[in-house]
């Protein structure tokens, strides 16, 4: 393998770059005409523009990426995430085509992105369910038996539903008829479909996922954990790993599920298996997720594997240099999504262009970006500026390490979710490890910042006072601010 | 300890300050006139001029870094490396002021400060030492009985020398005679005094040096080795952990002297203890420093320990955390300095602007650095711009890493060392790790990068010729040159 195309933009398409780079590969990036400068462009050995924004007019056309490997003499297409990574159709265009797709094989990919096949697949193996009914009910007696069975709190959801139309949460058994009744006419007028699923409700839910990596002679392992439970809008923003809450006996028993899931569907790559994990530390199955996750790096600084280069050496037909029992997990990591949105105005994306751009350094840290300063976060794609990692000799030091870091970024023009990060750093259910998926509903709004940034807008003043005082004396740090850059400028709120 | 100041500039008191931060503690940078705006000022909750440049009129001033802590009320010093961090004088004045050094007792700086007084010291333990006569000898009959002893090849060395002078190298028992009456005549005339040093002459001599840290409880533990023998002009360039070249066994031996050595001074704080190894995997100590060495990253990135903050905890009378047994290797990391210097001119420091500077990013990738773009490197100091570090899960990834990174980086305006270092990682004897610190002697001269910059402009133009042809037919990335930034331009010469 000489050369690769990488189906994608942005810190993803940086990323994966970087790794074939270091083992010699040549790289030819994709892009769209929005794209025309970014820095996946720039850095690829070659570029071939694809068409104009939005995706489906480029990055999600597979013919055009077919057409710019043969033009380019790239032999495999590495899809990163999102976009078609996880597209069966894709994968077997690619295979008919004669090249290589750096991924699982479009099977699995179909099975597992159907809800009710993966289920299927995975009850060949002993996987925990969420409890529930597997058919949809409309008979008000029968959903009542199977509910007692389920055990309350239980959730019921609309068959044919979405969205949370006709999604009803019941806390106890004498509730039920009557939320029953209101959820099959609510489904009805809604759907025209009254009919049903019954569900254990996990109240306090934490999402834990399980990396997994499957080669092409049937070997598979799992690399442990990743907690992801930090989320708005239902989608991640802070992940770590390990998680906080999990022990040895449950890591392994989730580790070994994870790999019989895999196993499933002959799983070859790099994969996910999603979780969710009750407040009695039970764990469900949820989910595959047959593509490299935007949270991979907590990974890959806990076990000090590269997954990009991982996922080129299976795609080569090598097979895994480890076994399950080499591995193991040295400290811990936690990624903080750097957004263009306003976490003040219900994290709403932001758009405009980066005045100033300075990413934190030092050990511990690292910086998945796509962007430079004078860059516009453009309006066609997902609105992530970065990926904030950093890894200490265990949770408490890489929490330390983000808040510095979080300091250390300094980012103008765009509203981020910086500060958030900081909020959920400095925040004791975050510190604790006593948190669930309800977080940010929980405990974070749009004030929390404000009170944050007064804090430190105080500090700030108290100190200029103290300097202000020994002016006479010495030179601080305070008299400087005509000399000093807008770095400076953002330093000084942090610095006090 | 609430506020530290630290008595350095540059990369290494950010670096200092960054550990400072995320343990809460308040920093206060001093500076000379001459780094007014310079990052580390900026980047301190305090700053306080202590006089112009140079060094002696400010860095160097104790009693003005001592006023400094009053001023502020920084509680404790923490002096980085060079400047005064190994002056027992201030040891004892920022004692004498009621304030913590952070760094070892004046008593140890003062021994192992002096070659005689730490081979006295060590002598407590059975601590190897390169073969040859403790005393001056200037009688001819003598000196070949001892020269026997010793092993050929010997070093004639004039005890009153330095700079080799009256310095002789004598291969074989045949050659010493006349070998001993020119170095006696040699230094005779050049010192007025004949007598000389008889020692083992390591033909092939190799850099191996061991961290320790010790606490004040009288625990004292090694992190294993960093091999330090790719040196230009008898200074280090680059450095790794874990050695190449050490077994198991011998990593083991040589930790345990680096133990005693330090217990023989009752050792407190982190230090290093440098040996030479010889060809037959002999190691006889050198010396040893007692202080923060420039290349302490490496450590921290296969042990993962942060050794700022080990200092500071240890400076707060803190137990060390772990025993010996606890520690372990994880991986492998390789340091590049980068030096404002050019290696096609005998690496003469070269001076002015950071017209473009633009650092690598990505998994496995450190850069501890001092400056920003447009900022100047200043005559005054060390020439140092960055440390860039890289750490894999091998040597070979480290090496491929540090490649990536070395071509990702973008300095313009100022020679550097990073192409020097591009050289070093290509080059066999360093991939093989059969190399000694004679290695920038035997294989580098100002040609060898022309031939490696001859090279990556062919293939620029080869790529050029061949995007060339698919200009018709799509947009290559050679299309784009006007709308792009000084990062590209650099980044075409590197890509193809």
């Amino acid at each position: 393998m000489n050369k690769i195309l990488i189906a994608n933009r942005g810190e993803i398409a940086l990323r994966i770059m970087r790794s074939a780079r270091e083992m010699g590969i040549k790289t030819v990036a994709v892009y769209s005409e929005a794209d025309r400068t970014a820095l996946h462009v720039l850095y690829a050995d070659e570029a071939v523009c694809i068409g104009p924004a939005p995706s489906n007019q480029s990055y999600l056309l597979g013919e055009k990426i077919i057409e710019a490997c043969k033009l380019t003499g790239a032999e495999a297409i590495h899809p990163g995430y999102g976009f078609l990574s996880e597209n069966a159709a894709f994968a077997r265009l690619v295979k008919a085509s004669g090249l290589v797709l750096i991924g699982p094989t479009p099977e699995a990919m179909e099975i597992m992105g159907n809800k009710l096949s993966a289920k299927a697949a995975a009850l060949k193996y002993d996987i925990p369910m969420v409890p529930g009914t597997e058919e949809a009910i409309t008979d008000i007696e029968e959903a009542k038996i199977r509910a007692v069975e389920v055990g309350f709190p239980i959730l019921i959801k609309a068959a044919a539903g979405g969205g949370g139309k006709g999604m009803r949460i019941v806390e106890k058994e004498s509730d039920f008829e009557e939320q029953m009744h209101l959820a099959v006419s609510e489904a009805t007028s809604a759907f025209g479909d009254g009919s049903v699923f019954i569900e254990r409700y996990v109240s306090s839910p934490r999402h834990i996922e399980i990396q997994v990596l499957g080669d092409t002679h049937g070997n598979i392992v799992h690399l442990f954990e990743r907690e992801c439970s930090i989320q708005r809008r239902h989608q991640k923003v802070i992940e770590e790993a390990p998680s906080s809450i999990l022990t040895e006996e449950i890591r392994q028993r989730m580790g070994a599920c994870a790999v019989d899931v895999a196993r499933s569907v002959n799983y070859v790559g790099a994969g996910t298996v999603e979780f969710i994990l009750d407040e009695n530390l039970d764990f469900f199955f949820l989910e595959m997720n047959t593509r490299l996750q935007v949270e991979h790096p907590v990974t890959e600084m806990i076990t000090g594997l590269d997954l990009v280069k991982e996922q080129i050496k299976i795609a080569r037909g090598e097979q895994l240099s480890y076994q399950q029992s080499d591995l193991k997990i040295s400290g811990h990591a936690i990624e903080l999504r750097v957004y263009a949105e306003d976490p003040e105005n219900n994290f709403l994306p932001d758009i405009g262009v980066l005045q100033t751009y300075k990413t934190p350094k030092g050990y511990g840290v690292r910086v998945d970006d796509g962007f430079e300063q004078g860059m516009e976060i453009p309006i066609y794609y997902d609105p992530m500026i970065a990926k904030l990692i950093t890894y200490g000799k265990n949770r408490e030091e890489a929490i330390e390490r983000m808040v510095r870091a979080i300091d250390e970024y300094d980012i103008t023009g765009i509203k981020t979710t910086l500060n958030f990060g900081k909020f959920v750093m400095n925040h004791k259910a975050f510190k604790t490890g006593e948190f669930d998926t309800h977080f940010v509903g929980k405990y974070f709004n749009a004030d929390s910042l404000k009170t944050q940034d007064d804090n430190e807008a105080l500090m700030a003043a108290v100190f200029a006072a103290q300097s202000f005082k020994k002016q006479s004396i010495v030179t601080t740090q305070q008299n400087q601010t005509e000399s000093v850059s807008a770095w400076r400028k953002s330093r000084t709120m942090f610095n006090s």
